[in-house]
């Protein structure tokens, strides 16, 4: 029989999904499992966007345009205007999410064997979509010292070839909750120009800003606007993960005409996502406001929680719905899998995702879990009462 | 500003879509489109489809399995055993359409410059899936003169080299129409097993066979049951392309834990098209009926009409809803952007794919022209009248 592709035996089973098979174990077997593994928001969907999936006045569900349903990308104009990007319709085309975007946007930029420097811990698919798009990523290490701040120029600098053609963040960061200061990105601005290179910035998180803190857009950089491709998605702003809806959107033509093309391949983007995420853009105001204040109370509730476990360090984000915690642990995978396979605290435990499969720097993160903080407060204080309780007992306790 | 990558600057624009701006330039001067271009039937979509879109009792649309749905795929089981195909719902990954299927099966399959013997013409975003994963096609070329025949094994052994890993059909053929018989393929098993290759066999028109022609699939072919990898759709079937739902199908396991690795990457498929999907497959056997008898109608309508216009030669296709027709014109290319842009007849034109981009030997098909009979009979007459008039008066024209 023909062996598959090296391609395919390096790929890594997504850190954020290969522990659910043993999920699915301790669910067989009638244990509640918490999930902070995944970003996989429970709040409902804006109704507006339930409701014009429920009114579907097609009888053909037919392809749609390669670039997106125009109507969408119009209205898309006029959200990006209400956060302060000023953008045509022409420089978006809708993806099936933001990770189709991040695909394109790849495969449009970097020639097979180039490089984009990549602020880790990152959003570990990156790294599958880069094999996939044949580039390499060259992590720069953040720490959880300074609360994964932006590495500096100096260490961006030590790491530019003449390989090197992008650099790409995700603001704000998965799996950080970090976000990025203005004076952060036009650091980052002047590497770009000073090098010529691409900046993908992933902005999905943009409305989960805490504290009073501004998102700044990478597309409101100055003197880089062909340098700029953007990375949304209307996944976790709706609570809509499921449509598979995203957004690459830039200034520079030659990027969305060459990402169309790849577009046109897969023909068009989920039509019925789109309808739903065009009613979703007429959500009130109040509606970013009343998530905000809800990721707020369980950000604030989470760390506050967490910090007070023995041995638990973790960082206040300012930002996304994840924060990274060192554990007092051997082995953030290990102590996952056994938290899935061995333990339980009255019946109930708790899925994280490992952070070392959120490095690419060999043994980076080992002590270290990426937490979503997407349960209500209820199922959190559940959860954290089950992290808490299995540290007390957790064989492979270091400190 | 960087420059975009090579990959983007090769990738052509697809033949089927490459045309559109004209088609919207002729339509914004009043001008009717008669669009035989693209396979997007316009038969309703099943209607327990639709309601089931409608029905939708969801609040929160989260992601989905990154295999697909379980029922979905449980339900497939069923749906494949009606068709003679005996599969377990963990042979079967779920996949935004059969591009995506397509896709993800190369990637697993192949590396980098490895590559798959396709009989050409073939499907235009083969080529374009090629080069995003990296490896590459080598036409066995058919011919218009027998119908587009599988080309004989002697043709096919005399392509394979150390880097041959793939042969790629489609059956029923896009764009001929050509259905392959069981000694077709079974003179394809044998081409596989003894030079242990993978046997792609897109089977998205498997219930569109005519004049009592049985479909047989290469999933039931004996010996070769690990080479085997289906890919499927339920967009032709359904007339549902704008769900996006399509399937990767193989009994063996590496492919499909390898494929969905890659399908990890990307969360999931699209969870309405999922829906309605899993309620189409609910359709009675007449359903199928009706949309064969209909399409048989448009076929027989079409191939009879073509072939009275002078100097164009169409052969009669057993299946798909594709023909690929000869036309006295100097470059059909040419012609199909002259019919766009130039003429009209009652204020009607005709949009056609050039069949040019459908084969990958350079000059091969310049005066052939894939059609899709996705019209009814009247637009079909409309589509034929117009061609037939502007064939009259076509500068051109050869013959």
């Amino acid at each position: 029989m023909p062996q598959i592709s090296e391609k395919g035996r390096q790929m890594p089973a997504s850190p954020i999904r290969k522990l659910v098979p043993y999920a699915e174990d301790a669910k067989s077997r009638g244990v509640k499992v918490y999930h902070l593994n995944i970003g996989n928001p429970d709040l409902p969907t804006p109704p507006v966007a339930i409701a014009a999936i429920k009114n579907l006045g097609m009888t053909t569900i037919e392809y749609g345009h390669s670039a997106g349903d125009e109507s969408l990308r119009r209205k898309l104009v006029g959200y990006y205007k209400n956060v302060g990007i000023d953008v045509d319709y022409t420089n978006i085309l809708i993806t099936s999410g933001g990770s189709e975007a991040l695909l394109f946007g790849l495969m449009s930029c970097l020639n097979t064997d180039e490089e984009a420097i990549v602020p880790e811990p990152f959003y570990a698919n990156y790294y599958g979509f880069s094999l996939t798009a044949g580039m390499n990523i060259v992590p720069v290490t953040s720490s959880i010292e300074n609360g994964f701040a932006l590495p500096s120029i100096e260490e961006f600098e030590k790491l530019i070839t003449p390989k090197t053609k992008a650099i790409i963040i995700c603001n704000p960061n998965n799996p950080t909750g970090y976000l990025y200061s203005k004076q952060e990105l036009e650091r980052l601005r002047d590497i770009v120009k000073k090098h010529n290179l691409f900046l993908f910035s992933d902005e999905v998180y943009r409305e989960f800003c805490y504290d009073g803190q501004q998102h700044f857009s990478a597309m409101n950089l100055e003197g880089i606007e062909e340098h700029v491709v953007m990375v949304d998605s209307m996944s976790k702003r709706f609570s809509a993960c499921g449509i598979r809806v995203g957004a690459l959107v830039s200034r520079n033509k030659d990027v969305i005409s060459t990402a169309l093309k790849f577009g046109q391949q897969r023909l068009c983007p989920p039509v019925i996502g789109q309808l739903a995420a065009e009613a979703a853009l007429d959500s009130p105001a109040e509606y970013y406001a009343n998530i905000q204040a809800e990721y707020t109370r369980r950000r604030n509730f989470l760390i506050e929680t967490i910090n007070q476990i023995p041995g638990v360090v973790c960082p206040n984000p300012k930002g996304a719905f994840y924060a990274i915690a060192h554990l007092p642990v051997d082995d953030a995978e290990k102590f996952a899998i056994w938290l899935l396979s061995e333990f339980s605290y009255n019946n109930q435990t708790v899925m994280l995702a490992p952070a070392s499969g959120f490095y690419s720097t060999p043994g980076l993160g080992k002590s270290e879990v990426r937490l979503a903080y997407v349960l209500n407060i209820d199922d959190l204080k559940n959860a954290m009462t089950c992290l808490s309780e299995a540290l007390k007992v957790y064989p492979g306790r270091t400190n």
